[in-house]
């Protein structure tokens, strides 16, 4: 099972992809951020669109996982990240992807084991989890590996 | 010219299409409610994207108008309908329309020159403009349509 993790953004987009059968620790096969540099609204979201089918067709996920947004305390902000988000569902949708969707409560408390944490504490839990990660330490990168782990831990608890 | 105006709700998904040279009053080819039915997110995105390709394959319109938000009553709404918003400008972007975002400010002075006009006033602008129009009369469908006429109008001026 691959699982693909994706922290949507205005300012940038994480990815993760793990892999795993549940019974292991999964394996991270790559995170960093998608190739999105229009400010223009039409064309960030074609950017989004086209970035995510690049990286679908490469790693094949099964799973999408990406967090919820239920309220926020910039509305603008939280407005154009929603639109992100709604094409990151499309892409995944039409690729045939299973989307689940979580809170940043389940989230921090799925990697964390306290849904209080901060960023400082996830992102230590996810550098004990993988300790060989040199990739791109950037607050989105790590939300999206919280948010790909939250799926495959989940993913376990269901069986 | 053909334009495509499109309202974005949760509920329902509003369009309609104008066509004209700019000198003379737009004809409203088409104007009506999108198929979507799913309650499920992932889903939504997709019925949105395909029922719009199936407009924009058939009437082959050059713009799309969709209203901007900025801010909102109710924040689990806006964020949802900024999903569906993202999903639009995606499919109208990857089918190589321009894309034109108004205000509702904007939508309400162009159509009706009162910024402050209500629901009631821009359906009856609406109806004085197109007095021949029987279709749907839900506000989703006069909203595309005010969506719509505020890119020609606009359109004219910019000439």
């Amino acid at each position: 099972m691959i699982i693909l993790g994706i922290d949507p953004g205005t300012a940038s987009v994480g990815y993760a992809l793990l892999k795993g059968d549940g019974r292991i620790k999964p394996e991270l096969l790559s995170a960093g951020l998608l190739d999105v540099r229009s400010r223009e609204n039409a064309q960030r979201m074609a950017e989004i669109h086209r970035a995510l089918e690049r990286i679908i067709k490469q790693w094949r996920p099964d799973r999408l996982s990406v967090e919820k947004l239920f309220f926020a305390k910039n509305t603008k902000t939280a407005l154009a990240v929603s639109e992100g988000r709604g094409v990151i569902l499309l892409t995944a949708s039409l690729a045939g992807l299973t989307v689940y969707e979580y809170t940043p409560l389940e989230i921090k408390c799925a990697v964390s084991g306290d849904g209080r944490a901060d960023k400082l504490q996830i992102q230590k839990m996810i550098r004990f989890i993988f300790p060989q990660y040199a990739g791109n330490a950037r607050d989105d990168v790590f939300d999206a590996i919280a948010a790909a782990l939250t799926c495959y831990f989940s993913a376990n608890n269901n069986r």
